[in-house]
């Protein structure tokens, strides 16, 4: 995750700006446009306005998807736009399958696409998340795989907490046998912990101490500064904090334009952060 | 899950033909095609070869991601001519996500895509499963959602079995509470579990008596017919097999073409799964 880590450090913040574009919810000037132009358009000025102020962006595979085979040629273009602004990428897609097709879905989003990082779901066990971390070793651009530990809506505990021990236990353990650190310390196998439930977040950082942890939540989903760090490592960091909706809805109900509603958004949430003791 | 089983009635076969085009497991006549046209050459001559012998056609989102855009175009031709030639599909995407996340999916595959199913990952609860139900109720095409529970994979244990209640029971309870009956009377959610550890699946299905069940593993995984026989309902029936690595690669060490050693494979199959007393 050096890649991730090294852009939060030198840009002075823990945000990853998670690009989500929902039909239901884009700026005036873009209605009536084609989706998939409308689409572009929003991201292409969501990510500009905000790059200076983000470690790292997110994007949701689900909105791409949705648009079809112009979907797929947009999730690309957006990952090649944030390159060019240095800013490291996390595929969003969630996947989790058997051993040869997590070794395609890993080609597919690290290779062909080209993103940074990826998003893993566990519950196949190590077969599902090893390929990722893999072809991440194979690239080499300090990226890694973000496994699905505690997750931040509101049926997370369904499954994760009803057992004993709790699934949320044994994912962090999965994780905590996979990753190798990098140069930054911290290895290559992440952890996905929600900012909306503390006291399961200073569990799962008891079991993995030294990994960096995606947190969503933040915002829309009532996560906030005082949980996250809940979450922080004995450095007072090691948390990339995403907000999608806080950030992209930001105009909705002001006078503001989007891009200058998500500028402002993103620098308030990161002024949240370091006020809350969250080190990039 | 009514277009399913009706499919697999009508036509006497419970097998599921998995289109995983995988590149290194091509015919010889398609070696030196671009990747998408091999793959399409190859997916469309197995599935018009199968077709008369199969219950469904499930495809393997990953195989198509790795091609990119032109692998999105791909999946949208192939899910238009199984339709052509009336066989019902899944989408196994294995997709698991928040609420909205999860009704995105929902759309892309089930509506923009047009599969009549998909498969589904329900590590976050029940959010994110009931928006592909509520997706399939809407579209009205007789399909519905297969939830994984049981998975075939090696290390499917390490989170399914590793703590009390294990984690595939908490599963089928999910499972149990969120489908609706249809005509035929399996209800709109299903469940993903593996042909390689009956003594699980025997578990399973007496949590989910009436439920229309997914088995991956028949072939290459080391799942049999005598394994699948442990699945089954009490009219001996409720269970679709997947073959995708036995069927696609038929060809391989023979003199026979692909298409026919995939036909002789489906038939093999299903005479197999026949003699065992599966019921379509």
């Amino acid at each position: 995750m050096d890649a991730l880590v090294l852009s939060a450090r030198r840009k002075g913040s823990p945000v990853v700006v998670g690009l989500d574009p929902d039909p239901r919810h884009l700026p005036p000037e873009m209605h009536g446009l084609p989706e998939a132009e409308a689409a572009r358009e929003f991201c292409l000025g969501v990510l500009e306005a905000t790059a200076p102020e983000a470690a790292a962006v997110k994007l949701q595979s689900a909105y791409f998807e949705r648009l079809g085979a112009p979907g797929a040629v947009l999730y690309a273009e957006l990952l090649r736009a944030a390159a060019d602004l240095d800013l490291p990428t996390i595929a969003d897609v969630k996947r989790g399958d058997i051993g040869p097709v997590a070794a395609a879905y890993a080609e597919a989003h690290l290779s062909v696409y080209g993103a940074t990082s990826v998003t893993v779901n566990p519950y196949m066990g190590a077969d599902a998340v090893v390929p990722f971390l893999d072809e991440a070793r194979r690239v080499g651009a300090g990226g890694g795989a973000f496994v699905l530990v505690a997750t931040s809506n509101p049926s997370a505990a369904e499954l994760q907490n009803s057992s004993e021990p709790p699934l949320y236990e044994a994912a962090a353990r999965l994780v905590a046998g996979l990753g190798r650190p990098g140069e930054t310390g911290y290895p290559d196998a992440g952890a996905v912990v929600g900012a909306t439930r503390p006291e399961v977040g200073w569990g799962v950082r008891e079991l993995l101490p030294d990994a960096l942890f995606l947190a969503p939540g933040y915002g829309a989903q009532r996560g906030d500064a005082a949980n996250v760090r809940a979450l922080l490592d004995a450095r007072g960091a090691g948390v990339l904090v995403n907000s999608s909706r806080g950030i992209l809805r930001a105009f909705e109900g002001t006078e503001t334009g989007y891009k200058d509603a998500a500028r402002a958004a993103t620098r308030r949430m990161r002024a949240d952060l370091e006020a809350a003791g969250v080190r990039a």
